[in-house]
């Protein structure tokens, strides 16, 4: 059986003031009506019923969470007592899967993620199914054509052709690497043998518990811990205990770098991960002038500009050009664009400068 | 005796959004505590009692008006039935002093100026109404010392000085000219003989109603039909009755152009007529980034910028320069700080974009 695994930690401050310490970026709506979370279990709808979805969240944001997706089991989605990066989680749930079907297959995926379209990304999903099927020791990975040498994503370095299942190209692995700086990145690019990793993941609950064992034996004893402790009376309890003490650590690190049977496949739809409000401009339809706009806005002589009221008021601009505005709640936001890099050390700093309350 | 007439009318579009219809300019406190209106009425208190103290404004402000200031008879607060420039204004004020004292003095002043220090001013005050003590038929005006060839206020010529008062220089008027081109008002600064035009007056009432009548006989004949309705049953009828057919135009051109008996004094305080955002930039202290901030800021790598948040919120900024940032109720503006020029007509363009609840 398949199951659907959504990882919707995040802290959320790429996207202050809109996104807050209990609304990050996945619980937004930041284009259309639904949430991010929210499209992402719609999208594997046509594969995985509501009960075989599981939500993985921190302990914060768990009842918003469950608040936002009334269709599934509360008990699927599973508060994480703290933060421990993506090898914990993913470990975390390949054990609840392994539980409920020993030969159980888990789709990873992130829950603040634009895909589109659905159907094409559905026939990545059942092509990487076959894949396993046909080799349950497999490790599967979805990799994205890269469009620029961007410096902020890992990437994946594709070997032999496999094969082609459903007209979707299956590669042999031959390394990950972590965010290359500019001139590397230039050289993946030009390659045309690189695809960046946009973080999906498809795989046996049991073997990957199987890999994270074999290279990571004490994440893999404090998981087996957690595990045994599943659908008993002390099953709270075991995870408050044992999920801190695991390392932090992320799965590519943990496990993708060394394993040895990691097929890659090619995605064929658009894929954006909605690093921050400047993602907005190709998600939302531009105005005349190169302007990304929501809600009440007059924008005059203004271009090239992201400009969001959020919550009715409204944003008035004259003379702008290369500017992002984000109005929501009592705070608001006003950056050159190529300085929101920025934001995440501004949103840091908050705390400090005695504002907590928009945090 | 002297009185002071206070004018207040005013739309007060260019500090929107903080201003609104019914909260013009002068209704707020841009720097400092007190709104400018308290501030003009204390700024005279040395020389007026508030019993001679009348406030002109119009009829959708004078509730405010009385409310920011409570020691004043409310009778004092005068609602113009509609706008109709500064002549019939001071021609209805003038009215009323001449039926309180037929040889009371009025100074005229408009109510959103910022002057200091106060006791320079009331020193020049003082010297002018010397100056009409001695010579009842004169009307004076207060010139400023130019500092930039400004084309938005009007100038002063300076004739022959026919006297010192109290250490104030008083010249006779040569003319008065409008707003001159860039050109002109080179010419204008460069000569040393043009000054300008405050729009501070003192006269005696009696003075300028002969004036009015003189030179402008059809508003004449209005403000006398008014002058005979006051303090009769039928005053507030006549007023509304009257008042609205008088010509609309300015006390320069109805009558100070055309005078003959006109006397500058030099002004020796500082003043600004807060023309709109960027006069804050002399009036609030910047920090060491050359920024204006009033209320919860956070300004990052941010320079040369007003910014100013005004009901509790928070703003934060990240690589701006020269940029002007009001938030006030619902609204908020992000202008260049060179394009505020067109903030006027925004402003009025707002009704038409369906932002009848922002006027």
């Amino acid at each position: 059986m398949l199951f659907a695994i959504i990882m919707a930690g995040g802290s959320g401050t790429r996207f202050w003031p809109k996104s807050r310490r209990n609304r990050p970026k996945q619980l937004l709506a930041l284009h259309g009506d639904a949430t991010m979370l929210q499209q992402t279990v719609a999208r594997i709808a046509g594969l995985v019923p509501p009960d075989r979805v599981l939500i993985i969240t921190g302990a914060d944001q768990a009842e918003a969470t469950r608040a936002q997706l009334p269709d599934l089991p509360p008990g699927n989605v599973i508060a994480e007592p703290c933060p421990r990066d993506t090898a914990p989680c993913v470990g975390l749930a390949a054990q609840i899967v392994a539980r409920r079907d020993p030969e159980g297959t888990m789709i990873v995926m992130p829950a603040d993620h634009v895909i589109r379209p659905v159907d094409a990304f559905l026939t990545t999903v059942k092509a990487a199914v076959a894949v396993i099927d046909a080799d349950p020791s497999a490790l599967v990975t979805f990799g994205v054509k890269p469009t620029r040498p961007e410096t902020g994503y890992g990437y994946i370095e594709r070997g032999a052709l496999l094969e082609t299942r459903d007209g979707v190209a299956v590669n042999r692995v031959i390394q990950f690497r972590e965010k290359p700086d500019r001139d590397t990145a230039e050289r993946f690019l030009a390659s045309g043998n690189f695809a960046w990793n946009a973080g999906i993941f498809l795989w046996r609950a049991r073997t990957i518990l199987g890999e994270i064992n074999r290279h990571r034996p004490q994440l893999g004893a404090g998981l087996d811990r957690i595990g045994a402790g599943l659908g008993t009376p002390a099953e709270a309890d075991v995870l408050a205990e044992e999920f801190p003490k695991l390392d932090r650590t992320p799965i590519d690190k943990a496990v993708m770098e060394k394993a040895e049977n990691v097929k890659v496949l090619e995605v064929r739809y658009d894929w954006n991960d909605v690093g921050d409000w400047r993602a907005l401009k190709a998600l939302i339809e531009p105005d005349g002038a190169g302007n990304t706009i929501q809600g009440d806005v007059i924008a005059r002589d203004t271009s090239n500009s992201i400009i969001l009221s959020n919550d009715g008021g409204l944003i008035a601009t004259l003379g702008l050009d290369d500017v992002v505005i984000v109005q929501a709640g009592k705070a608001t936001l006003v950056a050159r664009r190529d300085q929101l890099d920025k934001l995440k050390a501004l949103v840091e700093g908050l705390a400090e400068s005695g504002h907590e309350e928009y945090l």
